[in-house]
Formats: structure tokens, C-alpha cells, sequence
């Protein structure tokens, strides 16, 4: 791990117990019980908390104040709490979460089992039901002007509906032979990438930044997410599957196409045959390290890491419309580490 | 029919085809087509509009206008797109009977498939998500004044919140034989009556009526909502079944609790064996007309008809906050009307 790396993961960590207090205080376990436990389970049950992270890193990033000086729950001179807006952006990740691995079937999720498979699959719809409304909520309470909570709120909104829309999109994908990579990288943006740019951006609107500095923070949150979402594919190609978590090559077995593949294709490279077995358990670590090393020839893999690379150093010079400072320096950490790490 | 009825009828029906309209404009159906496509198959597949006329009629009521002459994408002297609230209500009633379908693995609602079935669950789920988040994009369009904006949007949040709780205890009542009255009526104010209270409060925020209006019409709301699901438990014993549109007596069969079967319960009829099968399928119009008799003779069917009369009367009598004329004559008339209906 880098200086920077590390200096990233410390800035993340550092505010962690923080944004894990106000979730507590923000979503109580109350009555219906289950119905709230089932809400938070997934939320206690970890997760690097990057995205409020991100959020209360911009808040004082815009404001130009030092790290961690500030009271996030009465931030700067309006006293705005901010901290309720971080806690929104994460209990919509949980609720994406919770429903995706309901559609998706995935038994798994932070080394738990998915809220469908702990409680049952009712319990989980309405778990994810329960925290869309709350993230309403959430945002409702940061006591921001009411023209900047209302625009925090569309913003917010429209995030949400991109990430139905983007899922949608990455089931038809499974099903067409013949996705552009345009079309992928746009079914990320939607997916992953604009909740980062929630994160990003929302800060900013509700400190009444200039609209300059908001759109200049969308932009560095869509780049960060779609190089988040490219590295992740990598990832799947290039890590032992023990440091992976789950099995390596798994978006290949299952015919999932990505930056990678879908450059190999345009290479000439039939990737539906570069696992050459009917069932995905007859799949070995040769085979998987046989099909890497084809898309490797192909240059695929240079290809994406070159993509991942552009995308990041481009969205850090996005930040360039912020005051210098420690925050700015750890945003444009945030944006390397994710391109940067190893798992 | 009764006079009353047939004008409170003649009212819906009045302002249903701006409400189509209005949805046709605010949830086109564009890519993903499918995702879209399945968001506005239950909209489409019909449904009274009961709670957007409500929401309209309200709007009329608060400012004393004539009903039907005012412009409802631009009502009043601030013209504020009331419709666009009229339509987030309705957006927000047909994501929970998407995921409640799913949830209760109903197979038709509105006389077609449900979602699920027409589709599949992995759709039906998403495109209550995208309902969801399209419901506050609606409600953050009517371009009232911020603050007022901020309220509504607290309102729907919370209402929406409530809803899903409802669910909850709904299902958990299921296993437990100890649910009082209370609970009963608690339960079906968070799961029904609260949309109803939000369709006429909301309007009255964004319009800017006092507070005293906004809550009695809150009240109001939630009375109706009351009242409206203690008649459609009535309405499952006394109605034949061809009328009803499915097997009269299904809350019996199911052993569901209703103000009805509590009463009868707390009478000392043991409930539970009012229908002696055990296997759904068997039960008969004749099993079901002894059983119904039963609650009759323990006085409960009445209890429960003077029980929803009530409610609606102390409803009405809210309305009184209100400018006399047409407009609260007909949301009087919708009380009365969903709790004599017979259908």
C-alpha cells in the first residue's frame, strides 16, 4: 500500500464512526421490529462507508475548512447538518443493494447472508422499501434553505430513477450479443456512477456553492465511479479469487460483458468460446488464467487499465475548481485509490 | 345507486382523464422501454383515480374555486402544477400494489396479471423502484415555493415510510392471535389511510393554507382511509363473489383479522373454526354464508358498519375548516360514498 493509499484509507476510516453514529440515530430500530432490523442489517453489517466519505470530504472541500474541524451535524456558519445528507447517500447504496441481490439471487453480500436469505425475500423488498423513503427523510433533515434541500431532493430523485434505469439495462445487456462499449460505459454511469455524483454534488448544493463548483463535483463523481466500476472488472480478472472474496474470472463465466471483453470482441476475439466448458463448476483456475492470457494478447486488459487511468485523471482535474487544501488533496486521492487498489 | 353517489361518481370520473393525461406526459415510456413499459402497466390497466380526484378536489375546496375552472398544471394565481402532486400520489399507490402483489404473490390486480406475472419478479421490482423515485421527481414539479415544496416532499417521505411499516405489521399480525382492535386500526392507518391523508394535506401545503387546514384535512384523510378499509372488509363477507370480483369471504379463508372477526372474537366465537376445512379449496358459498350468519348473530357485522359510519361522520365533520361550496360538498360525498359503496 502507497503513502497515498494509506493517507486515503485514514481519511475514510476517520470518518467512518461518525457516519456509523448517525445511521444508528437516523434509522432506530423501532417498531415493526423486523422490519427495521432487516433495514439496518446490512448497513451494521460493514461496508468502507466511501460514499459519505466522499461527501463530507466535499463539504469541506467547498468550504475550505480543515478536515475534521467542523461539527458535521451543524456544519459551517448556517450549521447545516451534512451528515444526515451522507447518511442518505448510503442507505440508498443499502437499498440498491438489498433489492439487486433479491433480482440477482446472490446469496452473499459483506460476507453475510443477503438480507433475502437472513430474513425472506418479503422482508427484504420492504426492508428496501423502508430505506428509500428514509433517505427521502434523511435528506429532508440537514435544516439547509429550503431552495437547496429542494434541489438536493431532485438531484437525489433522478439519481435513484438512473439507478433503476441502469440496472434495467444491465439485465437486457445479459440477453444481447452485440452491447458497444459506449452502451456499456452508459449502463455504468447509470448503475454505479451517479451515485458518487450524488455524493459529490450534493454537498455542494447544500452549502449554496456556485453552480460552476456543483457541476465541476458531478463530473469528478461520474469519473470516479465509472473508473471504480472498470477497475472492478479488472479485479475480476486479475486477483486470486481468496483476495477477490468470490470466485475469479466470475463476470467471464457468466458471460458478463465489461471494458475488457468487449474490446476483445472488437480484437477479433470470440469471448463467448474463451472458456470452452457447459458448466460454469468444471471451470478451473487454468482455465480462467488461460482465457486472462488471451484477453491479455489482445490487449484488452492494457486497453481498460488505460481507460480507468484517463477516466480518473480527469475527473481529479475536475477538482480543480475547489479552494486548495487537504480536502481537495484526499478527493484526488479518493480517485486514485479506487483505480489503484488491488481488491 | 344513490344521487349522492352519482354525483360524487360524475366527479372522478370528471377529472380522470387529466389525471391519464397527466401520467401518459409525466411517465413516458422510454428506454429502457421494458423497465418503462412495466411501470405504467399497472397505471394503464385502469384504477378509479380515487386519490388524485381527492387531491384535486381539495385544491379547488382550499381556494374556494369552482370546481373544474381553474387550469390544474397552473392553478391558482401562482399556478402550481397541483397535478403534478395529483399524479406523484397516484405513482406512489401503484408501487406498493406492484411490490405488495409480489409480496403476497397475488397473481392479478385490475382485473389483468400482475406485474410479476405479466413480467417477472426481478421487473416487478424495479419498476417499483422507478415508481418510487419517479413519485418525488412528480412532487418536486408543481413549482410551488420551496418551502412549501420541502413540506410536501416530508409529507410523501413519510407517508411512504408509513406504508411500508403497515405492510410489516400486516404480515406479522398474520401469525399472532392475540391482535386487538387497536392494533388492528393502527395497522391499517399506516397501510391504507395515510396515503389518503396525503392526497389531502399535500395540496393544501403547497397552496399554502394554514396550518389548521392542513391538519384537519390530514385528518380527514386518514378518517376516509379508515373507513374505506373497515367497509372493504365488509364487503368480502356480505358481497357474492361474481361482484366482488373474487372469492367472497377470502379474509375467512385466510384467517386475516378485521374489525369484524376481532369483535366477533372478543364476543367469544372462536374465529379460527368459523370455517370447518381445512383445505381452502373446499370451502363453499354455503360454508361461508354459516360463518358470515355466525358473525351476524355475535352482532359484529353490525359493530362494524356502525364502527366505519362513525368515522366517516367525524371525517365530514373536518371538512368544516373548509370554504363552503361544491368542492367540499363532493370530498364530504366521497366519504359517504366509500363507505355505503357495495363493491
Amino acid at each position: 500500500m502507497s503513502a497515498d493509499s494509506a493517507r486515503v484509507e485514514a481519511a475514510i476510516e476517520g470518518r467512518r464512526e461518525a457516519v456509523n453514529d448517525a445511521i444508528a440515530e437516523m434509522l432506530p430500530v423501532t417498531r415493526p421490529e423486523r422490519l427495521y432490523e432487516a433495514s439496518r442489517y446490512l448497513l451494521d453489517a460493514g461496508g468502507k462507508r466511501l460514499r459519505p466519505a466522499m461527501l463530507l470530504l466535499v463539504a469541506e472541500a467547498v468550504t475550505g475548512v480543515d478536515p475534521l474541524t467542523e461539527d458535521y451535524r451543524a456544519f459551517g456558519p448556517e450549521e447545516i447538518d451534512i451528515m444526515a445528507a451522507a447518511v442518505s447517500v448510503e442507505v440508498i447504496q443499502s437499498f440498491t443493494l438489498i433489492h439487486d441481490d433479491i433480482m440477482d439471487d446472490d446469496d452473499l453480500r459483506r460476507g453475510v447472508p443477503a438480507v433475502h436469505r437472513e430474513y425472506d425475500t418479503e422482508t427484504a423488498i420492504l426492508a428496501g422499501d423502508t430505506l428509500y423513503s428514509k433517505a427521502f427523510e434523511c435528506m429532508l433533515q440537514t435544516g439547509a434553505p429550503a431552495d437547496r434541500s429542494v434541489r438536493a431532493l431532485e438531484k437525489l430523485a433522478t439519481t435513484c430513477t438512473k439507478i433503476c434505469e441502469g440496472q434495467a439495462l444491465d439485465v437486457a445487456f445479459e440477453a444481447r450479443g452485440d452491447v458497444t462499449t459506449e452502451e456499456y460505459l452508459d449502463m455504468v454511469e447509470h448503475k454505479t456512477a451517479v451515485l458518487y455524483a450524488a455524493a459529490a454534488a450534493i454537498p455542494a448544493v447544500l452549502l449554496g456553492a456556485d453552480e460552476e463548483v456543483v457541476d465541476a463535483l458531478c463530473g469528478y463523481g461520474l469519473d470516479v465511479g465509472r473508473a471504480f466500476q472498470i477497475q472492478d472488472d479488472l479485479l475480476d480478472l486479475t486477483t486470486p479469487s481468496e483476495r477477490l472474496g468470490k470466485q475469479r474470472g466470475s463476470d467471464l463465466i457468466e458471460g458478463k460483458r465489461t471494458v475488457v471483453t468487449l474490446h476483445a470482441r472488437d480484437q477479433g476475439v470470440d469471448v463467448d468460446a474463451l472458456l470452452d466448458t457447459a458448466d460454469p463448476a468444471d471451470v478451473t483456475e487454468a482455465d480462467i488464467e488461460a482465457a486472462v492470457g488471451r484477453l491479455e494478447g489482445a490487449g484488452s486488459i492494457d486497453h481498460a487499465r488505460t481507460m480507468a487511468r484517463e477516466i480518473t485523471d480527469r475527473g481529479k482535474r475536475r477538482l480543480e475548481v475547489l479552494p486548495e487544501g487537504e480536502a481537495r488533496e484526499t478527493l484526488a486521492g479518493i480517485a486514485d485509490y479506487l483505480v489503484e487498489r488491488d481488491y
